[in-house]
C-alpha cells in the first residue's frame, strides 16, 4: 500500500489508520498470527511509528476492543425503545454485524483472554450488555401461544441467543474455513446467523407475530408494534 | 514429576504417556501455549524421545483428535438405538463431557484451523456426526403440543443444540475465565450446559415429556421411554 500523503497526517489520523488497518488484518488472519512488525510493514511506516501511537500489541488490540465497545453501545440505542418489535429484530442482526467487524476478537476470544487480563471484565461487561437488551427487547416479544414467560424461560433463551450471536461465526469458520470469515461473506453469515436466533425464538412467538415473521410474509413494521408485549419477569 | 519407572517403559506406553500429558497441558494452558520442550521438559524426557513419537505438534495434536474421534463414535454407542428416551437424553451430558475433556480442542478451534488444514475435513465430519446424532435421538423425542416439528424446524434445532455443545464451554470461559476450565468446574460446566440445552428443547417437549423431565419430577427411565416417538421429518 502507497502512502503519498503520509508525510501530511496528523498523529492522531495516523493513530485512526493504524487502527483501521490492524482491524482488517487481525480479522483476516486472527490476531495471534498478526505481528506489529507485520502491520507497521503493511502500511508503510516504521516500526518506531507504530509503538509511539501504540507501545505494544495489548494495547492495540484493547484500543479495537474500545471501538467495539462504543459500537455496541450504537447498536443497541440504534434498536430504540424497548417496546420496538422492529428494533427489537433488527437488533439480532445488527448485534450478529457487529460481530462481523470484529471477528478477530470472537475468533480468539479465549486465547485473547489468556493472554490479556485487562479483557476479562470488559468482555463480561460486553456480555452482559447483549444479553439484557435481547432479554427486553426480543425475549420480550416472546409468548407460547399466549402464556407469558417465567422468568427463568426469559434468562435461559437470552442466554441461547447470546451464545448463538457470540459464537456463530466460529460455527460458520469450522464448517468452512476457507470461506467462512472471507469479506464476501458477511452479507450471508448475518443472514444464516439471523435465520437460527429466529428458529430459536419461533416456538415462542405469538402466533400473531410468527404470521409477521414468516419468510414471505409481511414484514414487521413500527406501526405493527404489537400494542402490548408481554412482560417476561 | 519424577518417573522412576521410565528406563522400563516400552515406547508404546511412551507414547501414550506423552499424549496424555499433551492433553492435560493443552487443556491447561491452551494448544498455542504449551511448546513441545515445554511437555517433555515437564515429562522429563529428552525433546529427541518426544520427537522420536511426535516429530512436530502438530503430529501430537492429530494423535489427540484421533482419540476424540474415537471417544466420539463411543458416546453416540453409549446412547444407544434411536428409540431410547433415556439413552437420548445422556447424549447431551456425554458429549458436553466429553468437549471438556478435549477443552484444548474447542477453546483454540479457529487458530488450531488456520494453522492445521488437516483438522478441517476431521472438525467437520465430527460435528455432521453429532448433529445427526443430536436430531435422530434428542430432537426425536421433541414435539410442539403433540404436533411434530417440520424437516426445517428439526434441521434448526439441532444446529442450534451442536453449537451450544461446542461452544459452551466457551462461553463459560468468557463468563469466568479464571475458573471456568478449571478441573474442579468439570462437573458443574456438564450441568450448566445440559440445563441450557434442555431448556433449548423445553417449547418443543410433550407435556408428558416435560413432566418426566422437570426438576424435582421422575427421572425419565427406559422402562418410561414413550412407546412411539414423533417422526421429525
Amino acid at each position: 500500500m502507497t502512502t503519498p500523503d503520509r508525510a501530511k497526517k496528523t498523529p492522531r489520523r495516523t493513530a485512526e489508520r493504524i487502527l483501521d488497518h490492524s482491524l482488517a488484518l487481525f480479522n483476516r488472519y486472527g490476531e495471534p498470527n498478526v505481528s506489529t512488525n507485520a502491520i507497521s510493514a503493511d502500511l508503510n511506516i516504521s516500526p518506531g511509528n507504530l509503538y509511539y501511537h501504540y507501545p505494544a500489541k495489548e494495547v492495540l488490540v484493547n484500543a479495537l476492543v474500545s471501538r467495539y465497545e462504543q459500537a455496541l453501545t450504537e447498536a443497541l440505542v440504534a434498536a430504540g425503545p424497548a417496546d420496538d418489535a422492529e428494533g427489537a429484530w433488527n437488533l439480532v442482526p445488527g448485534l450478529l454485524r457487529l460481530a462481523w467487524d470484529y471477528r478477530f476478537l470472537f475468533r480468539d476470544l479465549n486465547d485473547l483472554l489468556t493472554r490479556n487480563r485487562q479483557l476479562e471484565t470488559r468482555c463480561q461487561a460486553a456480555l452482559a450488555l447483549q444479553q439484557a437488551a435481547v432479554r427486553e427487547r426480543v425475549v420480550r416479544l416472546c409468548v407460547i401461544d399466549g402464556l407469558p414467560l417465567t422468568s427463568e424461560e426469559a434468562s435461559a433463551l437470552s442466554v441461547s441467543v447470546v451464545v448463538l450471536l457470540t459464537y456463530w461465526l466460529s460455527y460458520e469458520y469450522v464448517r468452512d474455513p476457507r470461506r467462512a470469515l472471507e469479506p464476501d461473506n458477511a452479507d450471508a453469515a448475518v443472514r444464516h446467523g439471523t435465520r437460527q436466533v429466529m428458529a430459536l425464538l419461533w416456538p415462542y412467538l405469538s402466533a400473531e407475530l410468527r404470521r409477521q415473521l414468516r419468510p414471505g410474509g409481511p414484514a414487521i413494521r413500527p406501526s405493527e408494534t404489537p400494542s402490548s408485549l408481554p412482560a417476561t419477569g
